[in-house]
């Protein structure tokens, strides 16, 4: 194992940054009445419901999406002012500032109404991140790693998580907008958890044996839901791709259904591996999918 | 067979009475756009697209639930006036007006976040009624039928199917809030086409040799999310329950968990079947699910 990197001192678990997403709502509010359940020895904790309106109106935001604010250009420009703009420099002021931040570490609780499972998303590259992928995939081997991490540089990223040192953002479905399931509060409850036994390991030098290579998935593009001229949905997502996250689709395989009937092949030429299959968010920019290829996280 | 009652001359196929619901939203505009798929020798059919702003909304409704709107002395009341309840009484014109329409037949399209599968509700009593769902449950095996049709005189139901002389519910699921599932979307379009074929087998009276007696759910009475005194959700539903509508719960069987963790066992004393299970829009009540009975239509 190489030299030990900086210690992680402060942590942040951020529910609710999306107001119908109720798992990271709860638990985040659970976290707020039990602090003990988040109590390690090496590093000081902090929660933040971050969008409180959207959640009072039961809706993902109220202007705008709070998880699309964060490039670093973004919140330093004094004429963004809706609510999640102005919740977003809020946020950055409390956790960041980006890129010379008070929080070490960002935990980001999501939910999709996507079949992901338990998922951690990593948005940012370095040894941190592939030491806690194989340490969260060893103890909670049901996660999947999904790699988000080499498309921007951190202040083009406009997560939350990026106002953080480091960040990530636990995913998990499926859970419909506006309903908490109690199995997936539990597998959110569970890898963070795992995140957080992580970071004490790290930090006082303990952790475990790890596997030397991980898998992961590492996001390609998105893909938009059929449409006509006039920007209308003409079809849907195939039957045989729905519920099928991380399930591979090769090229050729139908991937839409028009409401006529007719089946859509995929017209790519690699197989590739899809997330976020008909999340309801998503319907806004008529996203259908994204798609990834496999990858291996290789430990030093 | 007994006499033949009055012939059914006119049908509407109502979708989007709530605008979030998908299935029904795209079900109606491909039978507006191909009236083909909807037409019979024995009677007309009109379609409508019953809350619009809603839809635009991607909301369930902007001031009210527009499918509580419907008791007869709401539809004479002028001082109720939002929009929903402006929507209920041009819909009442159109299509009713309620014990006094012209259309003979309602045929209301909906979606539920609860994994009922094809679930034909029946609001009201009667011979007619008892003949469509041994029909359907003969050509869909997979359809429950559910009788929610003895609590209420027809003045005093709520819904909008009961502004026709004849209404039901085709409710599918589980679909989560604005998205659209090709197998959802299938089912509630198979059913759909069996009711209509029932309607005109019904009208020439060569309806086939049906079962003497079908299997069917009847609606008791519905339960809320565990609360404290400020009326704050401190539980959810149960796991085990989860996804498991018309599966039976025995008294004494875990139905909530308390989210400090404790089991919350149901109190009743008979055997009951859930329907609506964490249905993410019956949140605003905090309803948890609605239980039923097991009984059984006897066909004279």
């Amino acid at each position: 194992m190489t030299a030990q990197l900086t210690k992680i001192s402060t942590v942040a678990i951020v529910g609710g940054v999306h107001g119908n997403e109720f798992s990271g709502i709860y638990l985040e509010r659970r976290y707020r009445a039990e602090p003990e359940l988040v109590k390690r020895s090496s590093f000081s904790v902090t929660t933040l419901l971050a969008n409180p309106q959207a959640h009072q109106a039961n809706k993902r935001y109220l202007h705008s999406d709070l998880n699309r604010q964060f490039k670093t250009a973004d919140l330093a420009n004094p004429d963004l002012t809706n609510y999640e703009q102005s919740r977003a420099k809020v946020i950055n002021a409390q956790l960041g500032p980006k890129g010379a931040a008070k929080t070490d570490f960002i935990i980001d609780l999501h939910n999709t109404t996507s079949n992901m499972g338990p998922c951690l998303i990593l948005t940012q590259p370095g040894r941190l991140y592939n030491l806690l992928a194989a340490y969260v995939k060893m103890k909670m081997p049901s996660a999947v790693i999904s790699r988000d991490e080499d498309h921007f540089a951190a202040e083009d990223h406009a997560l939350l998580c990026t106002v953080g040192t480091y960040g990530v953002i636990v995913e998990v479905g499926p859970q419909p907008q506006s309903v908490l399931r109690q199995d997936v509060l539990e597998q959110m409850h569970e890898m963070t958890q795992h995140i957080l036994d992580f970071i004490e390991l790290y930090n006082t030098d303990q952790l475990p044996v790890l596997p030397k290579r991980v898998e992961a998935i590492r996001y390609l593009r998105s893909i938009k839901l059929p449409m006509n001229a006039a920007g209308e949905r003409i079809g849907m997502v195939h039957k045989n791709v729905q519920d099928r996250d991380y399930q591979p689709i090769a090229p050729g395989a139908p991937i839409f259904t028009l409401f006529d009937g007719t089946e859509v092949p995929y017209d790519g030429s690699e197989t590739v591996y899809p997330t976020f299959i008909n999340e309801a968010a998503y319907y806004d920019n008529n996203l259908a999918m994204s798609l990834n290829e496999k990858v291996w996280i290789e430990l030093e």
